[in-house]
C-alpha cells in the first residue's frame, strides 16, 4: 500500500458519478477496496457484477465503519439522513466528501446532521456527468480532464483537503478551491439555469398542437439544446430547492433579457438583434 | 446526361448550405456543372479552389442565364433584391428553389420581386446545418439522412416540385411537403426559439460579475446548450424579422413557463418541479 493509497473507499449512492469514481479510483490504484451502499439492492448487486464495487454494505453503519475515505454520491437531499445514521461509526482517520452540485445546502445538511461541519468533511463538486444516470453508465474516464471544485470551510483540516484533492487528481481531474457561496452562484448560471431552460423548452413544445411534427422536424441544434432535459428529475428537483436563491436571481436576469428580445422583435429592431447575436457569438466562440 | 440530371446548377450564396449542396450534387452526378454567385469574390474563388463550384458568375444575370436549376442559398433578406436583378434572364425550363428557414417571408419576397410567385418556384428548407458558416465547412454529406421540407403553393408546377424533390433525395435527404404557415410555426418552435434562448443565455452570463469563472467552469451540458449561439448573426437577425409572429408567440408561451417555474421554486413546490422534470425527460427520451 503506497502512502497515498486509501485502504477502504466507501461510496454511498453508486450511480453514474459514484460508480464512475469507484471504477476510476480502482483502476488508478487509489484504493484497495471499494464498498458500496445505496437504496436499491438490485442496483448494488449490478455494481458488483459490473466490477464497479467490491462489496455491498447492507447499512449506513457498515458503509462507514471500515471506511478511510467516504464519498456521498447520493442526491443532495439524502445527505442529512445518511449522516445521521452514520453518527458514532466514523473511523478516526476518515475523510468524508460529497459530489453535490450545490454546496451551501450540503454544508447546511451536514451541520444539521452532525451539529457542526467536522474538519474532516470536504465539500466537493466534480463538474462532470452526462444526461444518463445509473451505474450501467459508470465510466472510469468520466473525470479525466474535467474540473472539480472543492469548497473547504475556514476550519476544514488541510490534510483532509489534500487527501480529497489527491483522489480527484488521481482520476485525472483539475482541482480548484472556491468559497461555498461563490460556487453556488457560478453553478446556478452555468449549469442549473441551462437545465431549467432545457426542461422548460421540452415542456413548452410538448404542449403545442403541432407537437408530433415539432419533434419530428427538430434539428440537431434542438437535440443538443435539450439533451440535458433527459437528466434525472429527482436530482434536479433537489438542486432547485437547494440552490433556489442563486437560481431565482439568474432566472430573473434571463427573463428580463427575453422581455427585451421580444420588444426588439416586435419593433423589428434589426440593430438590437444584430448586436445581441454578434456579441453572444463572439463570447461563445472565445470561451467554449 | 441521364434524364434526371440537371445540366447547370446555379448556387446563389455559396456558404455552408449552398456549398454543401453543390458538393453533394456534383458527387452524386445530379448536375453537369455548378455555377456560383455571391457577394464576396474572395470566398467564391475559394469555392473554386476547393472544387465546390466549377465557375464563378460575376453577376446575378449570368448566374441565371444558363441555369436549369437555381438554388437561392443566401440569407432570406437577400432573396428579393437578387430576384429583381434576375427578371428577364430566366431560362425557359428553369426551376428555382431556396433553402431559407422561414417560408412565409420567402414567398412574400418572391411575390414582391416578381409580382407573383411563379409556378416554377418551389420554396424549400433543408433542416440541416451546423453552427459554422462559410464554404470552408461545405460537406457533401451534410444532407444525408436529414429532412427537407418543401412548401409548394396551390399553383406550383408539380414537375418543378418533382425536380426539386429529386435533387434533395439525390443527396440523401428525406423530403416532405407542408403548408407555408405550418412550416413557420413548427420551425419557430424547434429551431428559431432554441437559437434565441441560446443567444440570450450567453448574453445573460456574459453580463454577470463572475463571467470569467462562469465560462471557465461551464460543463459540457452548457457547451451543448449554447453551441447554436455560435451561429451566423446576420442569418438569425433575418430569421427573427421574417418569422416574428410565430417566434413571438412561441416566446410568449415559454416566458409564461419560466414564470410558473420561478413561482414553484420560490414556493419550494417539490411536486411541481418533480412533475415538470419527469414529464420533460419522458418526452425528450421518447422523441430524440
Amino acid at each position: 500500500m503506497s502512502e497515498s493509497q486509501e485502504k477502504v473507499l466507501s461510496i454511498l449512492g453508486v450511480g453514474l458519478i459514484g460508480g464512475s469514481l469507484a471504477k476510476a479510483a480502482k483502476s488508478a490504484g487509489l484504493c484497495q477496496k471499494v464498498v458500496g451502499y445505496g437504496r436499491c439492492l438490485k442496483s448494488l448487486q449490478r455494481a458488483v457484477d459490473l466490477g464497479v464495487i467490491d462489496q455491498i454494505a447492507c447499512d449506513v453503519k457498515t458503509a462507514f465503519e471500515s471506511a478511510d475515505f467516504v464519498v456521498l454520491a447520493t442526491p443532495v437531499g439524502a445527505i442529512e439522513p445518511l449522516l445521521k445514521q452514520a453518527v458514532g461509526h466514523f473511523k478516526s482517520n476518515v475523510v468524508i466528501t460529497d459530489v453535490g452540485s450545490t454546496k451551501g445546502s450540503v454544508v447546511e445538511a451536514v451541520r444539521r446532521a452532525l451539529g457542526e461541519v467536522p474538519g474532516n468533511f470536504v465539500p466537493g463538486h466534480p463538474i462532470a456527468g452526462t444526461e444518463n444516470s445509473g451505474v450501467e453508465y459508470a465510466d472510469a474516464k468520466l473525470f479525466d480532464g474535467r474540473r472539480v471544485i472543492l469548497t473547504p470551510l475556514e476550519h476544514t483540516d488541510p490534510d483532509a483537503v489534500s487527501r480529497v484533492r489527491r483522489m480527484w487528481e488521481g482520476v485525472g481531474s483539475i482541482v480548484s478551491e472556491m468559497a461555498v457561496n461563490h460556487h453556488d452562484e457560478v453553478l446556478a448560471a452555468t449549469s442549473h439555469m441551462p437545465h431549467m431552460l432545457a426542461y422548460l423548452m421540452v415542456d413548452t413544445l410538448s404542449k403545442m398542437d403541432a407537437r408530433h411534427e415539432i419533434f419530428k422536424y427538430a434539428a440537431s441544434g434542438f437535440r443538443d439544446f435539450t439533451r440535458i432535459a433527459s437528466s434525472d428529475p429527482v436530482m434536479w428537483r433537489d438542486i432547485c430547492l437547494a440552490n433556489s436563491d442563486a437560481l431565482l436571481s439568474a432566472l430573473e436576469e434571463y427573463s428580463s433579457e427575453i422581455m427585451q428580445l421580444r420588444n426588439a422583435i416586435e419593433a423589428k429592431d434589426d440593430e438590437y438583434l444584430m448586436a445581441l447575436f454578434s456579441r453572444s457569438k463572439a463570447v461563445r466562440d472565445q470561451f467554449c
